[in-house]
């Protein structure tokens, strides 16, 4: 990949009365158009980094995939911002059920609100898959944290990482939350690597869209810097995933299943 | 609206060492499938406030609508989760035209990245258009924050307000960035504001979709917390329009148009 992840641009800094010349580091955006069996599929605009990997973990997601079996092939052309999908099993129907609502009861206490494609693809996650120490919990934000030069350079980004209880397996970064997760998503599927005992760790908002991904990926705990909303903690209930939001400092909140979290 | 924007859930705290049994507050969120002619078009996940701003934004955002004539009916069925709209003429070229893209020259400098929908409805701002004093940006900005009692119990949300150089017009909240902006622009379609000399005071990252989405509101001045991306700047750089970031305390960066921006 040659696409630079950030660039410097000239900005005019006012500080406390004063006005300055200076150059700061911004960003970059990526659109990237995934064309499934030669059809345009979606486009999305991500950090050019990982783009394999989040491709796959974004099959995955929308539920047109669920391993790397299915894929034919992927091909990524970055100067054109396309990456071209052949499925072994053509699935026109996973390219129709995409976005079209779906309120079912699936989950067993209370109606809820799901996709076609996640009621196939979330994962209940059973009691028990995954233990932590209330001193990894901080341990690992802070870990996530040091492991982003992009963020502390320019403040545009979200980190997410696969860890258990011994520490981070890796890192994803990118201008969009659900880009990251899909990146994460990825690399498990292409390293086939087994998600019981698994945690991911997360620098974004925890929203109904990102509770139902860390399910997808099927890891039991998520850790999170910043708050979640009631509809991801309900979702959180229902499939049996820790949501531990606010980690700052010393402390944070247990929202659901706290029995994965000891002291 | 009888739907709340937060609710209470029982959260574990872990603080130093020691947990203890509380109640936190925490934002909803409430998906919202619009049906266009009476075909599903789009579900936005969203904080349940001003629903009908949102949606009539959102088609303006999206090139469905240009003004309210366009519009036949809207009728919100907020216990099921349906906007129902019926436009004056059935436009189903604007549907096939969504989401997808657009590569072209038409903003004169070069070549970017657009999508069709976004090359009909994007505006270039002229120079002059607002003017704001440093001490303006710094005040709009403390304003935009303490206008939200949400984020700051919850810290869930993004803020966006309808500005111009006397003070603050409009607030309007959500958990997504893009529904804030779009319940703005709704407000202002459906009350006929002139748009000139107004500007947009933004608690989120400016990313290339929300520029874009300044440039269809018709503002000259966004002002944002936190950081722009390249791809933003360059496009406001086209456009015309003045991006400020990292407003905080008593400072600020000038990202593009400093003219704009005086003593």
């Amino acid at each position: 990949m040659d696409k630079p992840v950030t660039v410097i641009w000239p900005i005019t800094k006012y500080v406390a009365g004063e006005l300055q010349q200076l150059k700061d580091e911004v960003v970059t955006e990526f659109p990237l158009t995934i064309k499934l069996d030669r059809e345009e599929f979606a486009t999305i605009v991500c950090t050019p980094t990982d783009l394999e990997d989040m491709v796959i973990g974004f099959l995955a997601s929308e539920g047109i995939i669920r391993s790397l079996s299915e894929l034919h092939c992927l091909s990524i052309d970055d100067s054109r911002g396309i990456a071209e999908v052949e499925l072994v099993n053509k699935q026109s129907t996973a390219k129709d059920w995409v976005n079209k609502r779906f309120i079912g009861s699936c989950c067993g206490k209370s109606r809820q609100f799901y996709y076609h494609n996640d009621a196939r693809t979330a994962k209940t996650i059973p009691v028990g898959s995954a233990m932590v120490t209330a001193e990894q919990c901080l341990e690992l934000m802070r870990q996530l944290q040091q492991a982003s030069p992009e963020f502390q350079s320019t403040g545009g980004v979200h980190n997410a990482a696969l860890c258990d209880n011994e520490g981070m397996l890796t890192t994803r970064t990118d201008i969009g939350r659900h880009n990251a997760l899909d990146k994460i998503y990825g690399y498990c599927i292409r390293k086939h690597i087994p998600l019981k005992g698994k945690i991911i760790t997360f620098s974004g908002r925890v929203s109904s869209e990102v509770l139902l991904k860390i399910a997808k990926i099927g890891a039991g705990i998520i850790l999170s810097k910043s708050a979640p909303t009631q509809l991801a903690l309900q979702l959180a209930d229902e499939l049996g995933i820790t949501v531990v939001g606010f980690i700052r400092g010393q402390s944070f909140n247990i929202y659901t299943h706290p029995e994965r979290i000891h002291g």
